[in-house]
């Protein structure tokens, strides 16, 4: 029912020379983004000694938003497993299913279509790489829970460039199989600049790769976006790239909200990167959107009318870093106040103090809870909400994503801008 | 810097035929209706029954979302004050500024433009008329709590239509200044049917008007909107109104989300009466949006992946009627369970027995949160947030406002398609 044939366009995102079908497409998926996050971005990222409140590259790209709700039988909030499923297969599906229907049949992907035209394939994300979100894109099962399962079901994707984390999930001799096909295997994000071709498998942390707040200047996720679009673009028919900022989702379910903008900025970051590579090639397209809401975050709470972000930029680390190192040191009250930033009211360290005594957990949650109390953040859940999410989009075929949609709406515009069939190189 | 000169179109709700710049502009806000509102109302209208989920106005119309921060002085949290003089003026001013600037010197307004070039104005709101939102479209003053000045300065509006609560803030002699200027003044909703000719002022309530929700299918907001566009439409130059869902907002700051889902509706409701009115004239423009978010509502929380709307159907009355009743009554337990809709468990009659034996008030808000608890709706404050609100629009000129926007861009860009000078009838 969808028209891929885009001529002309009221999206200033939109080329209004170039082709009309984009040769190569990039999804990018904020784990967790609804729209609380871009908004507090926004001021996050403001200078407050301007009067202009900057855009952000969230501002340059929005076109729409999208519902997430899962199949009827997980009712109307998602997960990350059914909602990667909507945007990678077109299917509704149940909370928890990797790319399977509601009868665990396994459901066409994205980039297996793009796979049999010819494209090549790859994700490049800050979870594991068999987390839900990528899991969708690259497998099948039944559940997201299956790790080790869809770890070795991605032997069978012949994606050419998969980074992330996830090294516990991939044996030896599964890695040897790996090689086997032909895929180069880095663990060191060192070793990432010297690949020069695909296939690789590059697996860059035990489980996901670090807070970006505790990496500084790392921008790790942009990297990770640079190198697989130059090996991608390799293939003369074209590439189908996921990226995910997965972290973003992490530290909302944590209801850390320093955390979380350290996400934000890193996935921010790594979309300035793909939106200069679209400017560049022109026939490029580049969808943004998150796959579903988390943790209930606003901006402002307590019935006061203010958020200060301010507060934000002066935490140093990531507040599970925070409490880890002040439980080590009996010096904790001066560790607390140099790495969170300002120094705790009396009655604040009370409450740190009985925190700490009961451990590293603890501590961090009350370092949490004192962070949002002085930027004046509120939170409803440790899990995710329904709220609807943005559309973002640049490049041949933007124009589609605009206004309302579901999210297997989205899926089923992008798989019509994949090439009507295979071209011989 | 906006070329109000649109040809062509890649918004489905704009018509390729018809004019480019409208003849008649309809601003609808929906008071504090951020994107969890929109969200949470899909699926309360959503049948369960089917597998589908029913589109809602709002998805039909959406087109792009806008930032709502007022001057720096004031934050990144507006008030309902500062954000209705920007989109009333084009220039954000302070928290409990009526369209003045931080100076508090007076903005010129859209309906004062409007006026100078012939245009029939109107307002047809839910609060009292002298609220915030329409001050700011009618008035000028340094703070919104100003009521009675406010009611004064509506006699120099010449707005042709002022339709909503308020009758506390207008005297007999105040009333008496109306009536000589050429205002019909009428107090009774069913005396609005016998109005044939502006001008009119109608004040239906001491204050607000009741909740829709107490107020089944009387759909006020709705009979106010039409009744306001066949008055305003025989001006042959055209006209603009604004229309507000005022009291979403209302509900909003009391965490109540039967009572706000019911405004919704009446909105929602409102909404589809210009719809059609867009679709058959085809010269009129509609732009939607929420001034700003109001609570903090979340769509689902408390760590759990569900939201239960099917609970606020049963809810026949707002909590604040229902603790009314019960309070009133003896036989207690009975009124809740039959308007709440359940019958609570004795743990939770116990809480209701414990809220009740110390009043109205503390009762209200215990059966709020017992509806938060079924429904599983979450909210962080009793006053705004800072999150994007959407932009929803329709007819000539609608694809302008598609996109990322600031609010005062929604008012420059509403200003940009008023009739470039006064045409002689």
């Amino acid at each position: 029912m969808i028209s891929p044939a885009v001529t002309g366009s009221a999206n200033s995102n939109v080329p209004t020379a170039g082709p009309a079908r984009p040769k190569n497409i990039i999804i990018m998926i904020g784990d967790g983004m609804g729209p609380a996050y871009t908004t507090a971005y926004r001021y996050y990222k403001d200078n407050p000694e301007t009067e202009e409140i900057e855009q952000t590259v969230f501002d340059r790209l929005l076109v729409g938003m999208s519902s997430t709700y899962p199949a009827s039988v997980s009712g109307y909030v998602t997960d990350s497993a059914a909602s990667a499923t909507a945007l990678a297969t077109g299917f509704k599906s149940y909370n928890g299913a990797i790319s399977v229907d509601t009868e665990k049949r396994s459901l066409p992907t994205l980039m297996e279509k793009a796979k049999t035209l010819g494209l090549a394939t790859g994700v490049a994300v800050t979870s594991q790489v068999n987390h839900a979100t990528p899991a969708a894109f690259l497998a099948h099962n039944e559940s997201r829970r299956n790790y080790i399962d869809i770890a070795e079901s991605y032997l069978n994707s012949d994606a050419d460039v998969i980074l992330g984390g996830g090294q516990q999930y991939f044996s030896d001799s599964l890695l040897a199989q790996f090689t086997a096909k032909g895929y180069q295997h880095i663990n060191e994000f060192s070793q990432l600049d010297a690949i020069s071709a695909p296939k690789v498998l590059g697996l860059f942390a035990d489980v996901q790769l670090p807070w970006a707040i505790n990496d500084n200047q790392s921008h790790k996720l942009s990297k990770m976006t640079q190198k697989a679009i130059d090996l991608l673009s390799q293939n003369q028919q074209g590439f189908v790239l996921l990226v995910e900022g997965s972290l973003i989702d992490w530290a909302g379910h944590s209801n850390d909200i320093a955390t979380a903008m350290g996400e934000m900025d890193e996935f921010a970051a790594a979309i300035e990167v793909v939106e200069q590579f679209v400017r560049q090639s022109k026939d490029t397209l580049v969808v943004i959107t998150a796959d579903h809401n988390t943790g209930g975050l606003s901006v402002g709470a307590n019935d006061k009318y203010e958020w200060n972000p301010a507060v934000l930029h002066k935490v140093k680390a990531s507040p599970d870093e925070i409490a880890a190192r002040a439980v080590a040191d009996n010096n904790w009250q001066d560790v607390i106040a140099t790495l969170i930033g300002f120094t705790p009211t009396e009655a604040e360290y009370a409450l740190l103090d009985n925190a700490r005594m009961q451990g590293n957990a603890p501590l961090t949650i009350a370092l949490r809870k004192l962070i949002d109390v002085h930027s004046n953040t509120g939170w409803t859940s440790g899990g995710h909400t329904a709220v609807d999410v943005q559309v973002f989009s640049s490049g041949p075929g933007a124009r589609l994503f605009s206004g309302h949609q579901d999210n297997i709406d989205i899926a089923n515009k992008v798989m019509s801008l994949l090439p009507l069939s295979a071209v011989k190189q």
